[in-house]
């Protein structure tokens, strides 16, 4: 294990009918910007007990903040809360709304813009407090420090460290109404956040692996059901539950980590819009094959634990594992080949492009440059 | 799952080397009293490390907080507080420690008397900051807010709620010089306070069930390996990190829980001296008996995941689940009989009387009273 610093300070505020006490985590003399994506929030009842929790706090509203958050439509937030005076952001919504929240409130207090700040990575100046009411289990960001920030001029997606929200209201009821696709890539998302801090190496934490697998295991088993039954409380309650805890480092504890998948899915979002999850389901099961040889003790791990795959040859059974991921995300709808979506060499060769211009090296081994990463993606085709 | 609001701000700093940093995380303005056991730390290098690391800081030392801390001798370290005007507490040692220290933070800000603090079960009014230097890993008293207070002439074992560390380090060779019985009992504390929170219903929270699995089957596998190997660094780092992570909050989201076998146990400690975590292993064993009807799945569950017994009818998979578990606990040389250790029937009578008096109603169904705790007793005789 590798010595490591953890801390995580958000209260979360988990079940039914929760999102009432808002009122009393944010002192009264806040003047709060409530921040929204595009209205689902008004369909699902979310918008009406917010507001009507926080009826005597001093509140504005910034709707619009879109799916892969623009910092274009960010600086429009930005100016609005310098102009009131905003000193706490409550975001309602998925992980984009949050994510652009934590650009508002690390970019309000200064007069730095706001994709400098991403582009330098963190700050050094004091973050207004922010939180969050979650409607879209996916990414984590309701428990952790990350955001991931699009700038659509430069068609270019980086993640920066802000805080973390000091609450988070999670009541699995509000996603009740989330359309299939959604809940499709919050599942894909919380399943490759596990395995890019999981598929590394075997021996290194062996309570960390038995968490990863729990999560994973949750996931493979809730899926099929909650495609049944998205309506179902406690179904949707362990969706919430797994998704935070998949990103919030309780199974970070002294690990190395990857993250390659998703610095590739980045950008095949910016170069054609493809949601994020969707592009993650697209590129992990490359990334598992073209680095099956450092990585392939663990897929072995992974195959047994998480899909009882125990008898064949090694090399049998890291086969089995990735056909088994790649089923799994297929079973949830979205397809896993870039051909499927019409996207070829062109593409290959401009991500090739990027990654050698940036001199990246991700993974676990800091070995997926450019070359690898035109691989991964080639397996993909 | 049930509503649950969960927060935890400890910062763990883990791993080799980590204590140097205690310097950066106290302010340099602090009066800061040292609380200290038996003098263990004399011996393994920690005190040093610690004074060291303090030596531009303004610091006096306590010594003495025994085993099972006695609001007696701690009574002494709150006058010595109040008297030097300290404002921060560093707790180093183990679980009596930091539990003994989170008295003394809590009581040396008001005139109210320790034994009363532990009585009436919290405090209203702010505590000092305390942070741990852990050096036996058991009672994850070091990421919680709990602790446990003896009162030696009342020969009574309460908890009461204090604050969580503000940080607390957890260097692994700090433990390598523990003797074995210290390891045996941290390791069935550190299980046992699992299956508080676990072995309940089935159901309610698959995925913390899992995680609740996972640091039960770290303990069973590194457990053997230990005592061979107590100085192999990845060893001591994985028991460690399961102790802490048995009683910081993360196995309890939105589950029920038990606590009898923890509170039978603090009155074998008060009455007989028998250490906290060799209580524990005598009592388990009847309170999974005693309470098979209504645990009785998740008995089952614990046996499949935990001990692979995946064969017979549900009374001989509920018989080979407490069989092993006895087992595990004998092998780690501890009794596990009140015979063995020539308690009997006036003992029982006399916890029965106590919990008669006090109208106690332990366990995730409130129905462990006095007559249950009889009967689990008798069955551990």
């Amino acid at each position: 294990m590798n010595n490591f610093i953890f801390q995580n300070p958000t209260k979360l505020i988990f079940g039914k009918g929760m999102i009432a006490r808002i009122a009393e985590e944010i002192p009264i003399e806040k003047r709060i910007m409530i921040t929204f994506g595009g209205g689902s929030v008004k369909k699902n009842g979310v918008y009406e007990q917010v507001k009507d929790a926080l009826k005597n706090h001093n509140t504005i509203e910034f709707w619009g903040i879109e799916p892969n958050p623009s910092v274009e439509t960010l600086r429009k937030a930005i100016d609005l809360g310098k102009k009131e005076k905003i000193d706490f952001l409550l975001a309602v919504g998925g992980g984009s709304v949050i994510d652009g929240t934590k650009l508002i409130a690390s970019a309000i207090p200064q007069d730095t813009d706001a994709w400098d700040i991403v582009l330098k990575g963190s700050v050094d100046w004091e973050i207004l407090p922010l939180a969050t009411v979650l409607t879209l289990p996916a990414t984590g960001s309701e428990m952790n420090r990350g955001a991931v920030i699009s700038n659509s001029t430069t068609r270019e997606k980086f993640s920066f460290a802000s805080n973390c929200p000091v609450f988070s209201v999670l009541d699995p009821e509000t996603t009740f109404t989330l359309p299939k696709n959604q809940i499709a890539n919050g599942i894909i998302d919380t399943f490759v956040h596990v395995m890019e801090q999981y598929l590394t190496f075997t021996d290194i934490n062996p309570l960390t692996d038995r968490w990863a697998e729990g999560i994973l295991q949750t996931l493979t088993d809730i899926a099929p059901k909650i495609y049944e039954n998205p309506r179902n409380y406690d179904l949707m309650a362990n969706f919430m539950l797994s998704a935070t805890m998949a990103l919030n480092g309780f199974i970070a504890f002294g690990v190395p980590q990857d993250w390659a998948t998703h610095m590739i899915g980045h950008e095949l979002t910016v170069l054609h819009g493809l949601s994020h999850g969707h592009t993650l389901a697209i590129v992990l099961p490359g990334t598992m094959r073209i680095l099956s040889e450092s990585k392939g003790d663990k897929i072995v791990q992974y195959g047994e634990r998480v899909w009882h795959i125990d008898t064949g040859t090694k090399e049998e059974r890291i086969d089995a594992a990735i056909r088994k991921t790649e089923d799994f995300f297929r079973s949830l709808g979205v397809s896993t080949r870039l051909s499927e979506e019409r996207i070829g060499e062109p593409t290959i060769a401009e991500i090739e492009r990027r990654f050698t211009e940036r001199r990246v090296a991700f993974g676990e081994n800091g070995n997926v440059d450019a070359t690898i990463a035109r691989r991964i993606l080639e397996d993909r085709m």
